[in-house]
Parts: structure tokens; C-alpha cells; sequence
């Protein structure tokens, strides 16, 4: 409610092409919508160029949304905004959304947390592969927990996933599902185990959305 | 946006106390609302007679939302309300909100994962203490990880937490921040380390909200 209220005061929004984009079609005429993957970054990367023409645009005294595509705190590069914005002396508020890391789970019928069962959960990004040198994930310490484990953008990595958290003590009949495009109306939940996961994504033909990969790629 | 929607069509509206209560006071006048905490339990269980309230006004044709404080699906007991219903044979459909566990660090100027600090993120009750026999949290595990650790409801028990997450090979100089009534008027946040929080919370006398203790009580 917060957002939608400061979405029609803004002069101006950036907005990305995952976020909420039905919410633009109701905003008053006169405001400038941004598309951010149209930004032109010449010698910037992407990242800094959207930094910038938030600053350029505050700076000139306008309120300015930056109306973001997943939750920006989780695997998402809010928090490098919100540094440019503090660094350029920039008031900056944020309002938090519903993340699907709890929402999609949910919706598709799994409680992240239930009592007796698990209590406690971690989410953890399937973008970089658990033998990749980038990766800060002890991938050994998260399979010795018994609560959720949440699995964001993994549909590319799920094998190599798997086959980690098996290797390291979990059983490979705990239960996985797949919640494909969850919450949207086409929504699809896949269920499978650790030891048939990366098999059941290839014969399912469970897919990432479709230009996920593009959109949220900090590792 | 759905939630509020459904609340208008609504006939029968079940609200905790530590729901949004200013939504019930734009709801039309013939809409029934019932006090979770108001429901007599005779011979039930608070929880079970919450459930049976709404099997009894569902099975007579009405429409009824359940709006829950917190996150249902977070240390609370959506699930077992959700399985009543299931069992009772009625359509139930789950509208995610905003979970504190996220929204609250957000808010307070903490991203849960940020790009090559930390990759992932844990969430855990601390109601129920490390060396408490129903807890069901590998706390020496925990310990390894090296993204956020959110603890909710944990001002209670926060010194023998950062006491067992020291003891299990955390930095005593870790960082950690109180938020006190998050992403409310009242909002307050507090820093400290693993080392000095539990006489910080002391000092500073950081106080679980009011009713919290007695509303969001399940192990």
C-alpha cells in the first residue's frame, strides 16, 4: 500500500522488467517512466549507470521511485543503490516487499517453517554452483541443517546441488520441490527427491523464467 | 493489494491482535469480525478452536478470512490451520504478505545477503533456546555459516544464543543489530556484537513488543 502511495507522488520511476509493470499503467501522465535495461551505460557498468540516473534525477529536486523486480535485498543489488544514493547524500526510503523466497514456497502449500518439523530456514542462491570459487556458501554446514532450504534461481545448478547436499550427509530421499513462475498464474509446483531432482527438471522441462537469467545475475 | 481485496468481499474476518488492525476499520459494516483472541476454548486448545471457528462459519457458505499477525508461515501456525481446513474438506487460499525477517533488517539498513559478503541467509526462532531438548536447530552448524542469521523473538534468550554461536566458532567481534518494532513509528535499532549484545540489550533495555510473548507462543 505504502509503495503503490509513493509510486503516485513520483516524478519520476525507474522501474526493471521484472518488476510489478501492471502498476505503471495506473500512474498520472506526467510521469517519467524509465525502463532500467534501456539505461545506456557507455563506459559504466549496467549496475553504476542506473545508480547514476537515479542521482541525476534526485539531484534536480524530483522524487524519484526505483521501483525494483524481486526483492532487492535478496540476491538483488538494492543495497549497492542504496550506497550510491548515501555516498551522493541522498535521502533514500525503502519499502519492502513480499520476497518470493517465503511467498512462493508458500503459495505453493510449503510452510518454510512448521512445528516439529523445521525450525528453521535458509535461502541460498543457485546461481553460483557450490563448487564454484566465488561461492561463500558452506555448502557441508547447510547439510547438516533439517529446516527449509530455499532455493532461489537454482533450475540451472539443481544436479550439482543435490548432489553436494547428498554428499555431505543429507539423505537423498528428502523431498525437493520445484515451484515454477510461483504465485503468477502459471504457476507449477514439481516434486522429486535429491537423488531424482536433476533428472525430474530435465524430463519436466522445468525452465527459469524467461529472462531471469539476464535480469539478477550477481553472483 | 489481494489481501485487501479479499477482505472487502469478505463475510466473516478472523483477526489476531497483532494483525493490521486499521485494515478492519475500512471494512463494511455487515462484515462479521471475530477476535482470534476472544474465541472461548472450553475443552480445545486456543489454536484448535481457532480452527474449528473457521470450519464452522466456512461450512455455512461464508466467506472468511483468516488475517493473521505475522508471518503464518514464519514461527507461526498457518500450516496447522491450513491442514484443518484441508481435512474439513474446504478451499482454502493463501495470500503472502511481508515477512518480517526480511523486511525488518531491510528497513533498518540491513540487506539479508549482499554481493560478496553474504550469500545466504538463515531465519530461526529464538523462542526456544540452543540447549532447550525440543529444539530441533543444529546450532554448531549455524555457527558455520557465514551469511546473516536473522533471530526472531529473540530478545528473550539472545545471551545464551550468541553464547553457543561463540562457543561453536563465531567471532565474539561478529556484529549484531537489535531492531526493536520494526518498520513501525517506534522503530529502533541497536548495535553490538556476538560479545557485548546480551548485556547491551540490558543497558539499553530492549524490549520484545507488548503482546508478543503470549500471541506467538508455539515451539
Amino acid at each position: 500500500m505504502r509503495g503503490r502511495r509513493l509510486l503516485a507522488e513520483a516524478d519520476v520511476v525507474i522501474a526493471d522488467r521484472l518488476g510489478p509493470r501492471d502498476l505503471l499503467a495506473e500512474l498520472p501522465p506526467h510521469v517519467e517512466v524509465i525502463d532500467a535495461a534501456k539505461i545506456p551505460y557507455g563506459r559504466f557498468m549496467a549496475q553504476e549507470a542506473i545508480n547514476n540516473a537515479l542521482i541525476e534525477h534526485a539531484v534536480q529536486g524530483k522524487s524519484v521511485v526505483r521501483l525494483k523486480g524481486g526483492d532487492p535485498y535478496v540476491f538483488g543489488r538494492g543495497m549497492e543503490e542504496l550506497q550510491a544514493l548515501a555516498e551522493a547524500g541522498i535521502p533514500c526510503t525503502v519499502v519492502p516487499g513480499i520476497s518470493s523466497s517465503i511467498s512462493v514456497p508458500g503459495a505453493a502449500g510449503i510452510p518454510v517453517t512448521h512445528r516439529g518439523v523445521a525450525h528453521e530456514f535458509t535461502v541460498v542462491s543457485g546461481h553460483v554452483a557450490p563448487d564454484d570459487e566465488r561461492s561463500l556458501v558452506d555448502w557441508p554446514s547447510l547439510a547438516k541443517l533439517t529446516g527449509t532450504l530455499v532455493v532461489l534461481m537454482g533450475v540451472d545448478k539443481i544436479g550439482k546441488i543435490a548432489e553436494t547436499l547428498v554428499a555431505h550427509g543429507k539423505s537423498p530421499d528428502t523431498p525437493v520441490a520445484l515451484v515454477q513462475e510461483g504465485t503468477t498464474a502459471a504457476q507449477r509446483r514439481v516434486d522429486a527427491t535429491l537423488a531424482t531432482v536433476a533428472e525430474t527438471v530435465v524430463a519436466q522441462e522445468v525452465r527459469p523464467p524467461p529472462s531471469s537469467s539476464s535480469a539478477r545475475s550477481s553472483p
